[in-house]
This record gives C-alpha cells, sequence and structure tokens, in this order.
C-alpha cells in the first residue's frame, strides 16, 4: 500500500501549500462504453462493426513508449481499477488534494478527435463534452472542461462549440497540433469564429495526426525524435495562425499551446517578423508585426518545460514571452508529469509564484 | 551605369575594411549546357530527352516570389547578361573586391540534388563539382567549392567526395535539409564515412524537398511560412543528426548549418536533453548529452540573422552557442542577402568582429 501512505503524508501538507491552477489534466474513459449514455446507438453498432479508425503516426499506435502504459506514470493505476486518470477519487487523492489544485483544466485526449469517420468523430467528442459534465465537472467543482471538438470539421465543430457557449464547466475549445493542414488554414477558421463569439479561448494540445510525416524532411527514427518534434510543429501552428490571420481577424481571440514547450518562442517571433518585413506584401490581411499578434493573442502551458542549464537562461525566455503568459500545468496523469513543488527550476518572488502558479490562469480561463 | 558607380565607390573603400569571409555565396550557370563538358553525352541526349525531373515543394516551381528573379537581388544581373552568379567578374566587381572577401564558400544550387533519376543527379553534381574548378576555385583563389552530391545516393554520394578528398579546392561536402528521410538516417551514414574520411565539414543548407509536407501539421499556404518553415525542418535535421548517433560514430566530423538561422538552438538543445535523460534506454549509442554533441560538432551561417528587439537579445543566444561557432554569410547574390556593413545588429569589439567575419571560418574550413 505505498500509494495510501504517499497520499497520506502528501494530504498533511497540502493546507500550508500555494493554491495552484494545473492547466493539463488527461482525464479517461475507463473503458470505451462510459461514452455510450451519450451516443446514439447507431454509433453504438458502427463502432462494435467498423471500429472506429484514425489517422495514425508513428508505426501503428501512439507514440509512447511501452514501459509507460497509456503513456502515464506508474503509480497512477487506480486501486479500484481502470486506467490512469480515469477515476477521479484517485486523482482527488494522488494529485488534486496533495497539491492544492484550485483549478484543474481537463484535456481529454483520444476522444474522437481525428477519427476518419466525420461524423462518428463529431459523435464521440460531443458525447465526451457530456461525459466530461457528469462524470467529472459535476462531480469536483475545481475542475473545468474542454469543448473537445471534431476540428477537421470546420461546421460541425462550431456547432459543437455554439451548443456549450454559455455553460461555465467549458473554459475552452480543445484542438490538436498535428493536423491535416496546419490550423491558421481557412478549413478551421469557424472554430475561431465560435470560439471567440462564446467567448472561450483555444487550446491547442501537441498530439494528434493529420495524416503526413512528422517533420519537414520526412519520418524520424526514434521516439526522442518524436518528442522533441512536437516544438517543431507548434511552431507550424503559431506561423499558421498568426500569417493566415486568424488573430487579426479575431482581436480578442485567446490561444493556449500546450505541452510543446515555449522556449523556442523568441527565435521564432524574431525570425517571422524579420521575413514579415519583406514580405508583407503577401499577407494584406496583416496590419501588425507577427511577434505583436503572438504577444497578445498566446499564451503557453509550462509542461514540459525547457531545463537549460545554467537555468538563468530559462529567465531570458521568460522576460521575452512575458510572466503573465505562463500557465502552470502538470500533464497528470501521464509519465512526463511536472511536480508543482519540484518543477520549477528557478527562485521566483512570492507575487511571481502566485501569478506563475494560478493567477494567469485565472486571467485566461476566468476566477473558476 | 549606376552599378558602375556603385563598384567603384564601394572599391575606394574596400581596402581600408577588415577582410572577412563569406560562407555562403551561390555561383549559378549562365545556362545548363555550361556543364556538358564534364556531362557523358549520354546524360545531354537524356536530358534533352526525359528533362530533368525532380522532387518538387512549394506548388510546382522554387518557393521564391516572383519578384526576386532567381530569388536574387535585383542589382545582381552582370552587364554582359546570364543569371545572377552567372559572372564571376561581376561577382567580384560587386561583391568580392568591395566587401574585401578574403575566403569564399561555394554552394551551388538547383545542381542536380534532388533529381529523380539517381545517375542523372549523380552525374549533374559531379559536373557541378568539375564546373566550380574550372569556372570559379581556377580563377579565383579567394573562393572554394563544395563537394556537391546525390544525397538520396549513400554510396554514389560517398564515392563523389572520396573522388574529391585531397583537392583543397574543395572545402565542404554540400547536403540540402530537405530530404526524403531525416539527414541522420542510416541511408546517409555513408556520407558522413567518406566525409570524416576525408577531413571535410558537412555544410547542411537549408532547401532542397524529399517528398512530403514541409511541416509537420501539412502545407502551410504562404511563403513566410514557407521561409520560417526552414528553421523548423533545420531543427528535425540537427536533432535526426545527434540522435542517430553520427556524431557519436564520428567524433571529429564538422556540420555547418547553412541559412536557416541560428536563435532557435538553445531552446532546442534544452529539450533534447529533458527528453533524452528521460528515454536515453532508446538511444544507447549515445554517450553523452544531445547540447554536449551539438556544441562539439556544429557551427552556424548567420544569414539570415534574427534580429530581435530589443537586439540585446541576440547576445544571450549567441552566448549559449559560441561566437566561436558563428560563420559570417551573405547568401550573394540572393534577394535576401546580409550586408557585411550593416548586418550585425551590435557592437562587437574588434577581436570578436574579427573572429565573426574571418578567424571561425577559417578554423572551420582551413586557413584558405
Amino acid at each position: 500500500m505505498n500509494v495510501q501512505i504517499r497520499e497520506t503524508s502528501a494530504v498533511a501538507t497540502a493546507a500550508s501549500r500555494l493554491a495552484i491552477a494545473d492547466c493539463d489534466i488527461h482525464p479517461a474513459t475507463r473503458q470505451p462504453s462510459d461514452l455510450h449514455p451519450w451516443l446514439e446507438r447507431r454509433w453504438i453498432e458502427h463502432m462494435a462493426t467498423f471500429g472506429r479508425p484514425a489517422r495514425h503516426g508513428w508505426q501503428s499506435g501512439p507514440a509512447y513508449p511501452k514501459s509507460q502504459p497509456n503513456a502515464s506514470r506508474r503509480d497512477a493505476w487506480p486501486p479500484e481499477g481502470g486506467r490512469q486518470g480515469s477515476s477521479l477519487a484517485f486523482m482527488q487523492a494522488q494529485h488534486l488534494d496533495p497539491n492544492n489544485v484550485q483549478h484543474g483544466i481537463l484535456n481529454p485526449l483520444g476522444s474522437g478527435q481525428g477519427v476518419q469517420n466525420p461524423d462518428l468523430s463529431t459523435a464521440l467528442c460531443s458525447a465526451t463534452n457530456d461525459w466530461q459534465l457528469a462524470e467529472w465537472t459535476g462531480k469536483d467543482a475545481r475542475l473545468k472542461a474542454s469543448v473537445v471538438v471534431n476540428y477537421e470539421d470546420g461546421p460541425a465543430a462550431a456547432a459543437e462549440i455554439r451548443k456549450r457557449a454559455g455553460d461555465r464547466n467549458f473554459v475552452q475549445v480543445l484542438l490538436l497540433t498535428r493536423t491535416a493542414e496546419p490550423l491558421g488554414a481557412r478549413r478551421y477558421w469557424p472554430i475561431y469564429e465560435a470560439a471567440a463569439e462564446a467567448g472561450l479561448p483555444v487550446g491547442i494540445h501537441a498530439f494528434g495526426y493529420g495524416g503526413q510525416p512528422i517533420t519537414g524532411s520526412g519520418w524520424p527514427s526514434f521516439y526522442i525524435e518524436e518528442m522533441t518534434g512536437h516544438a517543431q510543429t507548434c511552431q507550424a501552428v503559431l506561423t499558421s495562425l498568426v500569417t493566415e490571420g486568424v488573430f487579426a481577424r479575431h482581436p480578442k481571440l485567446k490561444v493556449i499551446l500546450v505541452e510543446a514547450g515555449f522556449a523556442w518562442a523568441p527565435a521564432l517571433a524574431w525570425r517571422l517578423d524579420k521575413t514579415w518585413k519583406r514580405l508583407r506584401a503577401e499577407t494584406p490581411h496583416l496590419t501588425r508585426l507577427p511577434s505583436e499578434y503572438i504577444r497578445d493573442h498566446v499564451w503557453w502551458t509550462t509542461q514540459p518545460m525547457e531545463e537549460p542549464e545554467p537555468r538563468e537562461h530559462l529567465l531570458d525566455t521568460i522576460g521575452w514571452i512575458g510572466w503573465d503568459r505562463l500557465l502552470f500545468a502538470t500533464d497528470y496523469p501521464h509519465w512526463d508529469f511536472d511536480d508543482p513543488t519540484t518543477c520549477l527550476p528557478l527562485k521566483l518572488s512570492e507575487p511571481q509564484r502566485r501569478q506563475f502558479f494560478l493567477a494567469n490562469a485565472q486571467a485566461v480561463y476566468g476566477p473558476g
């Protein structure tokens, strides 16, 4: 009962801990049938017959080491059984309570996003949204849901966003980075329009798969490259959002880039500005420097945080991005979880700590 | 005769200017038949019949604005006719003499690299190498040639490198970044083996095309994204070289990354180190941190240099990379030429200037 001991000692210290936001928590279903209450019978029968084929990257399945089943911490199996992340009680005991998480953003993965059949994808995403309300936010007010959408079908995604608009349990729209086209492309514009209209930020989480090699020079050989490559894809996504004019069209739209690092942001912005100054005739729909759109519209979750030696280099990077733009995240229950008590490789002032761990998230997502 | 006036005044001041190296000069043929003296008749006939189909990126042709024909400066047309970069006399008058270029590295593009027919690609690359000797290095001792190779055929590329090994007119092997697979893959290993054996650095120039979308989330819409994307592809290339063990196998191999920026390097190295520390079991062939391989094996040309506001941010980045690792380059005659008299957005001490503009290149390529 090692887990039990760990919980007890952790809870004992929680009261004295700073309340935090965790902007990347992954809830899981115990089994696929958990979604059945919110699926029409036709889709249950469809999946029994045809399965739910999805675009696949990285060989034939998800790109995680098998030594970390479900990409998760080996101490995160719920004692009552089921996948890591599938038990609210155990998530509370292992993470929310001891780490004093006051504000937890749910980002369901494997939720139907990327499923090839567009109507099935839409149905699964919508069921996932109902499931978040019934099983998570309805049972623990600290948790907030993401509107999961079938992003490859812009109008269907927009309809799902409008369906959830106004429900304060939902605090963002969730997209993934590896899509059929870079996320600024017009097929995705209905999503941003609906999100802006609903006043919802758009969280764009690393991963997904759109059907092409994951680097600009083809398929790499190693998982290390796959992991590192998320930062590159996210650079392409941000470039696309800026260049296509998504921010120019929606001056109040907020985008949160989740789990793709942030230390690459200054170099990207510098390069974009330099290139745009010479080539701006190509994009008359942009009226400001690319870096200005990025500064005004983009937030970044911290996990996995880059860890330079010497650590002070990170301060230079954060100085460029802005302390108000970083949102603390653990990625619970995934294997590369960042522990809030040890993850920050820097000494912060008390106001900086409060901003970093809680206030920035409240400013983006609302007070909770 | 504006050009004449410009030359004269420029030459007048050249003597007082610091001698510099230019590590990215693009010589061009006046017409394709310039290579015929070094091509077997069968290939001349083959191209007359079949052309020279190449993998194509970015729509149907090269990704340059049409307002800059041949991707070049509009003042770089040789007065005697022919494409920009095709006249040694004009290159001397417009660039080498006035800018006091003591050491100019030739990087021929469109040279047969990426041509689909493997034997034709090999023949064109080899003819390009002979042409560099006859038309350029043989006529101006300041210029040094690159061994252009058909990189998609590892053994053929290695044979071409071995053919040129020992000829001091060649100072590097030239590859491009967008290839069929990331450049650390085994199909390319014969290239590194032959380069290491010959004591030649490997220059990897942005551009090329390997057959897939140029970002990890598909095709972008704008040239600005294409230009910005080179930095992302180059990150994938460097990740691949490190992770596949190219540097671990060849402890003396030098790689120069050309025309893809450098400000992204620290963030990439931090992410690679963090990921590798957790996943090193996947790559037992690596015995050191990824960042250590990068520090020991990689140099970077400057053009196009990132230009942050405030400019001092660039100093932090260069501090990480190392002042000894940057090689000045203009990209002459291309449209985004960096002028050595104005490009450096920083105040440097005199020893730093000498290192940056000349000594670093001499350390990598030899004294000239």
